[in-house]
C-alpha cells in the first residue's frame, strides 16, 4: 500500500503563486522575518515527521485501541513515545505564544502542519490540537497566574489540554449542563458532575492534562448566563511548577466508538475537582467559544487532511490495479484509473482538497492578519472574515472530506472494505469531524443567523466583492470558461443570501441552513479554483501548476453546477420541511 | 432505543392505493389466488420475526463478529438458531418453484421480505439471499440431476448457498480469473483456485453449503468466454439425498471488514473440489448473470431496508431528544425534532425510502409479469423493464441508502458516533451494499452502455412513457405543484438521455454515467411520489396517506432540484474528465 506525502509542492505553489504570503507577512509586526522559503522548509520537515513516524502508526491504532484499567488510559503502542519526540521537535509550540516560549510562527503554518497530522494520524493530531484550544481559551481569558503557571508547559508540549463541555444531556444546548462549581474559600472551586465525549481527556504520555471544564456556580441561572469555565488539571500543581497530587477526577470509561480508536475519548467523573475561573463567572461560554473557534477551523482541516490521504492512496491503487479494457479501445487489462468513471471519484477529491487547502491559507492569512495587523480597521474587516469562514471551513471541509474518503474507498472496490487496506479506517475516522465541535448542522446555522448577520448584514456582500475583484482580474488569465460559470453561481449565492435576509426568521434559517452553507463552499471553492488556474497560467509549468488548469475545468464543469439545484431547493424555503406533524413522521 | 417496526402500513397503501395488485395477480397463472389481503398478513408475520427475533441479534452480533478455528467458521450467538427458526417457519421458500417445494408467492412478496431482513440484520439477510439467486442460477442452467438433488434441500433453507466470483486480481473484470476446473472423467471437474470476498461461503447451521463457482476448463479461451460456472457442495451428497464426505474446500480465513461483522465472508480455498457443470461450457459469465441480476435487485433493497431502520431509530430519537429553543420561538428545550434542519434530515430519508419501496413494488410486479404473463410479448416487455431497473435499483438505493444512514446517524449527534447506539452499524453495514455484486460505477456503466440500448435504442423511450402517462393521469389529484417539476424533471433526464446516444462511444458514456443514474433515479423518485400522492388525494385519511402529500411535496422541492446541477454538469461531458495524465493526479 502506498504511503501518505506531504503536499508540500502544492503549499509552495499556493504560497508563493497563489497569495502574495511574503509581501503579507512582511507587514505584520513579528512575521517579518517568516517568508515562503522559510516556511517550505518547516512544513517539508513536519511532512517528514507526519509520514514518517505519525502515519506507521495510524492502522496498527485503529485495530488496538485504547484501553483503561484500573484508571489508567493506555494508548496504542508508539503512541507515546511518538508524541513525546512529537513534542521534543518542537511541533507543539510552532504557533504558540513566544512570552510563553511558543515559537510565535503564523497561522498559516499551524494550519498546514494540522492538516499533515490529520493526514498522518488523526487520533494522534486531537492530542496537540485540543491543548492548542485550550491555550487559546487560558491565554485569552485566564488571569496571570494561571498563565504563568499552565502555558509554558502545555505550549511546549509537556503538557495536553482537554475540553469538557459535554454531558448526557447537554450536547447542543450547553444551556443544560449540570456540573457544579461550589467556591473553596480560597480561590478555588470544587467541580462535581459528569461529561461524556472528553477527548484527549487522559494519556499515557506523563506530564499533566489541563481540563477546561464548563460548570455553573451555584445560584448561578439557567440556562447559558449560568454558566462558567473553570481550569482543573489532573495534577495539582506544586509553586515551583512540579507535579503535585491527584485531583479529584477520573476517567469513568472510554467510549466505543465508529473510529478514531487511537484517541480515548473519556467519559470523565469530576468529583469535587479543584479548579480555578478563567474569565468572569457566567462568561464560560463566551471563554469556550475562543476555544472552539480555534478548534472548528481545526476541524475542518482535519475533513481536508483526511481527504488528502484517502484520494492519496486511491490514486495510487487505480494506478496499480488493472481491470477492464479501456474506454479508448485499448485492450485489457488496463490500470483503471484509465477509466472516465474511476477519473471522476478521483478528481472530485483533489478537486476538493486543493480548493479547500487554499481556502484554509486565504482564512489563515486573515487569522495572522486579525492577529497583528498595525491597523486596528484591518484588524477588524479580518477577523469578520475569519467568523464567517469558520463554519464553512468546519462544516463543508469535513463533509466534503467525508465524500471524499467515501468515494476513494470505492475506488479499491472489495478491498476498501477490508480492513488491512486502511481505506474504510478514512470513512470511520473522517465522520466523526463532522459531529464534534458543534454538528454541521450547528454550523450552518450559525452561518445563516449569525455570521451573515455581521458589519450589519453587510459582511456577506464584502466577501462576495473579495471574490468578484478576483474574477475580473482573474479573467485575462484564467478565461472566461473558468470565470463565467464562477460569476454564475456567485450570482445564486447572492441571490440566496438576499432571500434569507428578505424572509428572515428563524424557521427560514434553519431550513436553509445546511443547502445555503455547501452553496457558499461550493463558491468558495470555485474562488480558490479561480485564483489557482490564474496563477498557473503562462508561467513554467511545474507538475503542480499543470495539474491545476485541469482540475479547476472539471470544477467548473462536473463539481460547480451542484450550485443550481441547490439554489433551486433553496428558492422552494421552509413550508415543506414544517408541513409535518412530529408524530406522522 | 427504539426498535425497528417493518413499514406494513405502508405496504398496505401501495398494494391497494398505488399498485392495483389484486388485478395484476389475477392475470397471472398461478397467482389467482394472491391479494394484497394474503400478502399483507404474510409480510406481517414476516415484519414480527425479523423486528422479535433478527434485530435483537443486530447490535451483539457485530460486536461479536464470526470466527474461523481450526477450520470451523463460528457465527454470533444466536443466529443460527435464528436461521433454523427462519427457514422450519418456511421464510427460505416463500417465492420458491413449487415444483421442487415452494410456496410460489410472488418477487413482490419477496422483496417486501427481504426489505425488512435487511432493515432488521443485513449479516443475517444475506443468508438466503445468497441461496435464492444460487437457487435462480441452478433453477436456469442446470441439468435436471442438480436440480432434483439441490433444489428442494436449498429452497427449503435446509442447505444454504454462496456465490465464488472474486479473486483477488479478478473482480470487476471476472475475465481475469484463474480458478481451474479439471474433468475427472465421471462428469464432474476438480475445482482448484483461491476465491476472496465470498458471501455466507460457510455457516455453523447444519445442513450443507452449495458453491456457484466460476472456473476455466483445460484449454479455454482468455477472458470471459472461457469461464464456466461449476456446482460445488461443501459435503458431496450420496445417492439418497443424504450428506456424504467434505469435498475439498476450504475457508482459508474470514474477511476483516468494515461492518456485517455476523456475516463470515470468506476466502475459499478449492482444493480439487469435485464440481459438476452448471450451464455450458464457456457460458458460466451468462450463467453467473442470472444471479446476479437477482442479486442486484436483492442488494439495492439492502440500501432500502437500512434507510428505513436508521430513519426510524433517529425519528424515535429526535422525538425525546430536548436540546435548544423552537424556531418558533417556543421556550427551549424542544424536542429536535421541531429543528427545520434535524427535519430536513429526517425527511430526506423518509423521502428516500418510501418512494424506493414503490420503486421496488413496481419492479417486482414486473419481474412477476415477465414470469407469468401468458402473453409472451408483454413478459419480454416487463422484462425488459427489470433490466433497465436493475442497476438503478441496486446503485442508487445503495447509494441513498448510505446516505440515509449517515443523516440518520447524524441526528443522534456525538452518541450516533458511539457503537452501543446501533447508528454507526447502519453506516458500516450499509456501506458494502455500494460496492458488492458490482459495484455503483459498474452498475452506472451498465445502464448507459447496455440497458439504455435495450430494444434498438428505444427502451427508454418507453419507460419515460410510461412515466409521462402516470403524470397526465396524476395531474387532477396530485395537482401541477407536484407534476409540473417532475415533467421538467423528466425533461431533464430525456435530453440527458438523447445526448449520450448522440455522443456514442464509452469514453462519454464512462464520464457520464454515475450522473446520469442519479438522474435517472431521481425521475423514478419523483414519478412514485406523484403516483403516491395521486393515489393518497382524496381517500379517508390514515396516516400513511396524510403523510403522503406532504412528503411528496418535499421530495418535489427540496431534493428533486439535485436533477437541476445533474443535468448541468452532464452536459459538459468528458473532457474534463479525459485531460489530466494518470501520472499528474
Amino acid at each position: 500500500m502506498a504511503t501518505y506525502t506531504a503536499p508540500v509542492d502544492d503549499i509552495a505553489f499556493l504560497l508563493t503563486r497563489v497569495f502574495d504570503f511574503d509581501a503579507t507577512m512582511a507587514g505584520l509586526p513579528g512575521f517579518e522575518e517568516v517568508n515562503a522559503e522559510l516556511a517550505v522548509s518547516v512544513l517539508e520537515e513536519a511532512g517528514k515527521f507526519a509520514a514518517g513516524v505519525l502515519e506507521p502508526l495510524n492502522r496498527p491504532g485503529d485495530e488496538e485501541g485504547c484501553t483503561l484499567e484500573n484508571g489508567l488510559v493506555t494508548t496504542p503502542k508508539g503512541v507515546a513515545e511518538a508524541y513525546r519526540a512529537f513534542a521534543e521537535a518542537g511541533w507543539c509550540s510552532l504557533s504558540g505564544d513566544p512570552e510563553y516560549g511558543g515559537q510565535g510562527l503564523p497561522r498559516v503554518l499551524q494550519i498546514l502542519l494540522d492538516e499533515m497530522l490529520s493526514s498522518a494520524n488523526l487520533s494522534f493530531g486531537l492530542f496537540p490540537g485540543l491543548t492548542r484550544g485550550a491555550v487559546e481559551a487560558i491565554g485569552h481569558h485566564a488571569g496571570a497566574e494561571l498563565k504563568a503557571t499552565y502555558l509554558p508547559k502545555m505550549i511546549s508540549g509537556e503538557w495536553t489540554g482537554a475540553m469538557a463541555l459535554t454531558e448526557a444531556s447537554a450536547g447542543t444546548d450547553l444551556g443544560l449542563l449540570s456540573t457544579r462549581a461550589v467556591p473553596n474559600g480560597d480561590g478555588s472551586f470544587a467541580i462535581t458532575g459528569t461529561k461524556i465525549f472528553i477527548s484527549s481527556g487522559d494519556q499515557d504520555f506523563g506530564g499533566n492534562v489541563i481540563h477546561l471544564v464548563l460548570a455553573r456556580l451555584p445560584d448561578a441561572p439557567k440556562g447559558v448566563k449560568g454558566i462558567s469555565l473553570f481550569l482543573a488539571p489532573k495534577f495539582l500543581v506544586n509553586a515551583d511548577g512540579s507535579l503535585g497530587g491527584r485531583n479529584g477526577m477520573s476517567v469513568g470509561a472510554l467510549e466505543h466508538k465508529m473510529g478514531i480508536h487511537a484517541q480515548p475519548t473519556c467519559v470523565m467523573n469530576y468529583d469535587g475537582a479543584t479548579g480555578w475561573l478563567v474569565g468572569e463567572p457566567g462568561r464560560g461560554l463566551n471563554a469556550m467559544f475562543t476555544m472552539m473557534n480555534a478548534e472548528r477551523l481545526f476541524v475542518g482541516i482535519q475533513g481536508l487532511g483526511i481527504a488528502e490521504a484517502a484520494n492519496q492512496k486511491a490514486v495510487a491503487y487505480a494506478r496499480e490495479r488493472l481491470q477492464g479494457h479501456g474506454a479508448d479501445g485499448t485492450p485489457g487489462p488496463v490500470a483503471i484509473i484509465n477509466h472516465p468513471d474511476v477519473r471522476k471519484m478521483l478528481l472530485c477529491g483533489r478537486a476538493f482538497a486543493d480548493a479547500a487547502r487554499a481556502l484554509a491559507v486565504w482564512t489563515a492569512l486573515q487569522m495572522d492578519i486579525a492577529d497583528r495587523h498595525p491597523d486596528e480597521a484591518v484588524r477588524r474587516e479580518a477577523d469578520a472574515l475569519v467568523a464567517l469562514l469558520t463554519p464553512v471551513v468546519k462544516a463543508a471541509f469535513t463533509d466534503f472530506g467525508f465524500e471524499t474518503a467515501v468515494a476513494s474507498q470505492q475506488v479499491l472496490g472489495g478491498h476498501g472494505y477490508i480492513r488491512e487496506w486502511g481505506m474504510e479506517q478514512y470513512v470511520r475516522d473522517a465522520r466523526i469531524a463532522q459531529i464534534y465541535e458543534g454538528t454541521n448542522g450547528v454550523q450552518a446555522m450559525d452561518l445563516v443567523t449569525r455570521k451573515l448577520g455581521l458589519e450589519g448584514g453587510k459582511l456577506p456582500q464584502r466577501f462576495f466583492g473579495l471574490i468578484k475583484a478576483d474574477l475580473d482580474a482573474a479573467l485575462p488569465s484564467a478565461g472566461a470558461a473558468l470565470v463565467t460559470p464562477m460569476a454564475e453561481a456567485l450570482a445564486r449565492l447572492e441571490g440566496a443570501t438576499a432571500r434569507l435576509a428578505a424572509n428572515g426568521g428563524a424557521i427560514e434559517a434553519g431550513a436553509a441552513a445546511t443547502d445555503y452553507l455547501r452553496l457558499f463552499a461550493l463558491v468558495a471553492f470555485g474562488w480558490m479554483w479561480v485564483r489557482m488556474a490564474a496563477a498557473a497560467a503562462g508561467h513554467a509549468a511545474t507538475p503542480v501548476e499543470q495539474r491545476k488548469a485541469a482540475l479547476a475545468r472539471f470544477f467548473m464543469e462536473r463539481m460547480l453546477p451542484q450550485t443550481v439545484g441547490l439554489d433551486a431547493a433553496l428558492a422552494y424555503g421552509a413550508p415543506s420541511l414544517m408541513a409535518l406533524h412530529a408524530d406522522a413522521f
